[in-house]
């Protein structure tokens, strides 16, 4: 059993309209220090396999085939064993 | 000028039904190994300030008043310095 921990983040060129409206509110709040904010996505799957590569692999793949829009998102992962 | 990262998930005893979605999918694809999806938020905050402790106070009340719902779910962040 392997659980794969996977950020995918939009690409800095990418407008980020979500991470703009937490900004003001933080402004709201008084948290004028904030000069930035980006908003991503995290998942964690749970892959039933013995196999670190061949779960990296499957991992990668469903990166491309699903969980990341590669035209406006990166991603990356990592792996942890027996969790 | 402190990089604060954020990952807000969902507490474990929380349903999760967009996870249960992505798992679906998953499955419809051929990624019959995948026993379980979760999925969380991450943010990205630049904050400017020159003390890190102060910061780490900061990031912390943000996520209890505006970032996570503290309810259902659970926070952590980092911080890394001059990015």
């Amino acid at each position: 059993m392997y659980k794969a921990i996977i950020t995918v983040r939009l690409k800095p060129s990418v407008l980020d309209p979500q991470g703009t409206a937490v900004k003001g509110s933080l402004h709201s709040l008084g948290y004028s220090d904030v000069e930035e904010v980006r908003i991503g996505k995290t998942m964690e799957l749970w892959l039933n396999t013995a196999d670190r590569v061949e779960a990296g692999k499957r991992v990668d793949a469903m990166c491309r085939q699903l969980l990341a829009n590669p035209v406006i998102e990166d991603y990356e992962y990592r792996l942890e064993e027996g969790s």
